[in-house]
């Protein structure tokens, strides 16, 4: 059973909790953008995912990506797929209608995306990392290299890279050593090596534009230590000339997952390239597109879970083991056995998930209209909290989106006993692919250090109280759900000011509890999403079958809130014995 | 870097932690096995495990196990290291004398496949199902079989395999329909089609005995429908007169992992077999070994966890990127970036997997003394102590220690950031072979139900209330640590009282709040064992080792006691309104 997208409910969530339609229609650029066409657009890229992108799933993963004297060959119907992808405009949904684009909102792409990632993974990889090319040439190019390729990246014409890693510079950048020396022409000679560049070589479009992190050599500049130091330089396979430039793949990686996306080790030789923005500011310049970068891959983590979910949900409701105690025996007929969906465990696992993903969905497409807001509105105050919103919230939806993913993914794995650990069933892929949404774009760990750490703390608490304040004015406290999600945003608050507070005393402590921290957001963040699904207009039948969801929120995911709670106050409470444990262990090894 | 087993790690835990060699002095099979005689034992395994079977793990894992007409080739080097394993008499290590084994305790050789299963979880199962079959043939078995096939399974020449699972009997053995007729020469004809055999064809051996769940139909003896009228019945692949029986291997599953294993589809047609046991007590015949068995899942899962925090460690103790807050400056020198093992979310998920494997070490190793204890005491009273141990604490290790496997070793891929998703390390092949554990052997939502629904509930908790009595008079309120642990089993005695009061109320409880319930008493029983750890004698530099390890259980592992004591509490207060939910779901779907 491939992938199917459900437009209606992700409509529900957009129209009847979110209230986008109108929200869009407020912003400039959208005032034409009404219901009926964001409708149509949906409907046309659910049957575009399902007809061409879902079928060609399965044989991504068993026959990978083949490398060979230098050059990728993507897996059986990819390049097919990706012409039809492109062909249909897709690429460029929301790139600027000058660019070649369709000038849609961001939210409905984010929507595509979730749905391309759930139907394939690896084939997804690919235009996925079109949108930061196009944003970071958009804003911070020359109109020279606009010229070149910035309408040719929008719609899709040419892939591009984002070239960050190497062997020794991971999570720290700070380490690269990939050097760029001047020429005389204003071109810059690139030489050095990546690795882990997604789509670094293969054969679903003729050039490839690499967008490299290097450091500046050379008599005018040159580049101090660390990531203050680091240049971005566009690389294209073919020069604009025609002639292949000096940049190579060199073998890609045997990974867990995700056969269908070319990971490469890249050499750079003497190859040509051009800076984008200003020397020594190349991570600014990719920052400019990373809340966008991290809210795709928290959507890669949705659409993953809701694949895995669609699969168990299927299976629990044609499969019969033993008697299910309490199930109703008119489902019973003259079977044997009852249907696993209705034996308790296989129930929580299924409604759990569900509740995940609805409430998940709520998160992360109100973001993506907050960077539409924080690229569209007109008052710059509504910009401001929307661009806080997206600092704030885009980490928590990285990390707890895709962590549940791969989690709840393998949830989903043993709704199906032993079929599903072997791979006719396909649920087992999803497993694999999802794992390394938890490291790239940033580890999780980073995600939530990025939180607290850098975001949360230093304006002790500020900003994040004012997003949980506009959430919490958006609840109405008489009903009884919301004033429930009131108290945990209120204890939110004060968590952060009690980490605040031992941090002086400990600065390492926001470090040990960054996870714990992260965790509780987005547990009081899903209860606000349920608490506003709960508070949307629906069919009673609709809202029928959302009470099991809603239930399993409350009875089983909810409760991990108090118990992070309780871990960070604990750590804030033992500050003294904190500080001295973590003191110790590497001494004591 | 391949897995190297540390004897003195299980040492430890044998002789300081739980006194196992004056304990297993006083059963007289054993009154000759001393501390040295052990120490030997476990030094051998450990050089035999890290020479022989560690380095063809990965091999195993990417060639896999090849099917070709009706054969199964295993991966290089699997047989030669399966040939040294028989020659050098581990098969056997506790096997009778009379058998041809080396009659020692059971103990020693739990952790013998503890190193195994981490070392090389594939080439493991060819072994890891012979000492069910010689239990059970051996309690079971006429003497007819036993002087056939008995030594042959005890010394390993012959392998065996257990034929349960039918495509549509997973869970529900009841389903299985694999008839066995009656023949004039008391032999039997078996025909029908199992799956999910593991070994069920291979070259490791000459000949291969299948145990096969039948139902039995005849003149004589009519099958009743359900798990009553099954009887099990011996098949194997070579007749004693040398013809090839008609037993075959139609496929192997394509899985997620554990390549080194063929997983069989097996067809019987007319295949010649003896009945084991009395006809329709078939599945009584195979319970016999069911505590060893599902210990023995356990301790993979252990042992994989191991494995994986090997490798992490070895890499966080390598590895450098960024500053870490709060690292001791001595330890940075001149390099750029400190120790990835310095910082904080590195430091708290090493510490956090090495708290769970020393403290499921313990109550492991303790269940495999038990199991010695139940089998050989001389007192009737302590045999039945150690038998509720063993049936009330093996689901629970099952469980628990497979899905911390998982888990953890996921966590572990996780300190490789990319390099963790990439095959090269072998840390990610450990992810995918751990997750088999959670599913075979009885799934863990299966271990659940049979903790709480089958055996504390029918007596009011009353077993495993003198278990956790039992622990806690090893406890000395004096010391802070025992008291806090004597607190956690306090709550479980009267959770268990709870559950057990609601449950008449709401019959479907139990069934949600199963899984729960098996964490917190895991979670109670890990405090426990790192009391008895905290205990023990050790020099002063091993302590100030298990000083991170203590630390992160207390502060990251042992909260989650509170949220299981939590979610199970809220569902028996709330038991009219669960009552009501779970009658809804499958009726609003």
């Amino acid at each position: 059973m491939d992938y199917r997208p459900r437009p209606e409910d992700s409509r529900f969530i957009l129209n009847a909790v979110l209230d986008a339609p109108s929200k869009l229609r407020a912003l400039a650029p959208f005032a034409e953008v009404d219901e009926a066409l964001q409708q149509q657009v949906l409907e046309e890229a659910a049957r575009f995912v399902a007809e061409a992108v879902a079928p060609i799933n399965r044989g991504g993963d068993e026959t990978g990506c083949r490398f060979a004297n230098g050059e990728v060959a993507t897996p059986p119907g990819f390049r097919a797929a990706y012409q039809a992808f492109v062909d249909g405009g897709w690429p460029g949904l929301s790139a600027a209608p000058e660019d070649g684009g369709q000038g849609l909102p961001t939210v409905l792409e984010a929507i595509l995306y979730e749905w391309l990632s759930a139907a394939n993974h690896g084939l997804t990889m690919a235009p996925g990392l079109l949108h930061g090319a196009y944003a970071c040439l958009k804003h911070h190019g020359s109109d020279e290299l606009k010229a070149l390729y910035l309408s040719k990246i929008a719609t899709g014409e040419w892939l591009a890279t984002m070239c960050l890693t190497e062997a020794h510079a991971g999570s720290d950048l700070g380490q690269v050593r990939t050097r760029a020396t001047a020429q005389a022409d204003g071109s810059l000679r690139v030489n050095g090596g990546k690795i882990f560049i997604s789509g670094g070589e293969h054969d679903l479009t003729p050039n490839i534009v690499h967008l490299v992190l290097c450091r500046m050599h050379g008599s005018e500049v040159q580049a101090p230590a660390g990531p203050k130091g680091l240049s971005l330089v566009l690389v294209p396979k073919l020069l604009p000339d025609g002639t292949r430039n000096a940049v190579h793949c060199e073998r890609i990686e045997e990974k867990m997952g995700l056969h269908g996306s070319p990971t490469c080790t890249m050499r750079f030789d003497d190859a040509t390239g051009w800076l984008v923005g200003e020397p020594g500011r190349g991570l600014a310049a990719m920052f400019v597109m990373m809340n966008a970068a991290r809210l795709h891959v928290a959507l890669q983590g949705i659409g993953l879970l809701d694949a895995a979910w669609q699969k168990a949900d299927a299976y629990a409701a044609e499969r019969r083991q033993m008697r299910a105690p309490g199930a109703v025996p008119a489902s019973r007929g003259s079977e044997a056995a009852d249907l696993i969906a209705e034996h308790p465990a296989i129930r929580r696992i299924l409604d759990t998930q569900r509740a995940w993903i609805d409430g998940a969905r709520t998160l992360a497409y109100r973001s993506a209209l907050m960077l539409d807001v924080a690229a569209h509105d007109a008052d710059a105050k509504a910009r401001e909290r929307a661009q806080r919103w997206c600092s704030l919230v885009t980490p928590v939806l990285k990390a707890a989106c895709t962590q549940q993913a791969f989690h709840g993914a393998s949830e989903c794995l043993q709704v199906f006993g032993g079929h599903g650990y072997v791979r006719e069933w396909g649920i087992e892929q999803i497993v694999r692919d999802a794992r390394v949404t938890m490291i790239y774009e940033g580890t999780n760990e980073i995600q939530a250090i990025d939180l607290l750490v850098r975001k949360v703390l230093p304006d002790g608490g500020a900003a994040m109280s004012a997003v949980l304040l506009e959430l919490r004015d958006t609840l109405d406290a008489s009903r009884d759900a919301d004033a429930d999600v009131q108290r945990r945003l209120a204890q939110l608050r004060y968590l952060g000011t009690t980490i605040a507070m031992a941090a002086q005393a400990n600065p390492v402590l926001p470090y040990e509890v960054a996870d714990d921290y992260l965790r509780a957001v987005m547990l009081a963040m899903l209860a606000w999403a349920w608490a506003r699904i709960d508070a949307a207009e629906a069919p009673e039948a609709e809202r029928a079958a959302r009470a099991g969801p809603a239930a399993a929120l409350r009875r089983w995911v909810l409760p991990e809130f108090d118990m992070r709670l309780a871990i960070v106050k604990r750590a804030c409470e033992g500050v003294a014995m904190t500080h001295h444990a973590a003191k110790t262990p590497a001494a004591a090894r």
